[in-house]
């Protein structure tokens, strides 16, 4: 299912001639793996981000510490932020962001493990959703970006 | 085998108390995802920057655009460059770096599919080394991660 998404996403980035970008935590690589595994992915990615620390989100990402410090880094207004950003830094036309707790630890009461924002951000438009995805880290990371790619295919 | 030795260098970097980043391009994410795929990888692992575009090699890694016009974004001096700046971007103790030509387009005359430099940053020592990787672009992404995990192991 993974691949199949990401070969369908490929196919109609290129069709519509649409850039991307993406600034992913928990799913670490994987959603930027998947969107460049296929020949001509130089069509349309430009830059990915794989910003595990808070630190990295702050320098790279350039999210205020005062913003992570009162919403955590898993928090809708972070995806937004990393969405927002990350589009800006290279000018692509998608800045798709994930920011999650893939587990097993980092579970909070109220952010439980397979807590994920999803963030995308283009034209005048950024937006950010919620899921609580089931399983296990390895599952958890898949989940996130299966459905990373299905929000931004939706928005094409 | 390259999920055994993320597993082995998972294990040694943690036990080391050493920290990495990691700057890829011709793989996409894979190495990254690969070196966070187990529990408790933020204890090393900092920053990644997918580096597709020359842009991005630019803008995000601080390679010089005459830099990359001259030797070609696939190169010794830009491995190097990949290598050293983003270790230091996120002071990290080693900064791990590929880029190379996974096909099937893009290879040339002098630079055929396969061609992979990768690149090692650490403490007052920057290298790279070269490598010709057989197969098709899935095989080749493949082959440049493992080597990647393998030169920093051997150098921890």
């Amino acid at each position: 299912m993974l691949n199949k998404t990401a070969k369908q996403l490929h196919n109609k980035l290129i069709k519509h001639k649409k850039t991307i970008s993406v600034a992913e935590s928990c799913t670490g690589g994987l959603l930027c793996s998947l969107l460049t595994k296929h020949p001509g992915a130089s069509a349309y990615f430009l830059l990915g981000v794989v910003a595990y620390s808070n630190n990295s989100k702050k320098r790279i990402l350039d999210i205020p510490e005062k913003i992570i410090n009162k919403y955590g880094a898993v928090s809708n207004k972070v995806a937004l932020l990393m969405a927002r950003n990350i589009r800006k830094k290279i000018n692509a036309d998608f800045g798709i962001s994930i920011t999650g707790i893939a587990g097993p630890t980092g579970a909070t009461a109220i952010k439980p493990k397979g807590t994920v924002y999803i963030g995308l951000s283009f034209k005048n438009k950024t937006f950010s959703r919620l899921f609580l995805f089931p399983g296990r880290r390895e599952d958890i990371r898949k989940h996130a970006a299966l459905k990373a790619m299905r929000l931004l295919s939706a928005n094409l």
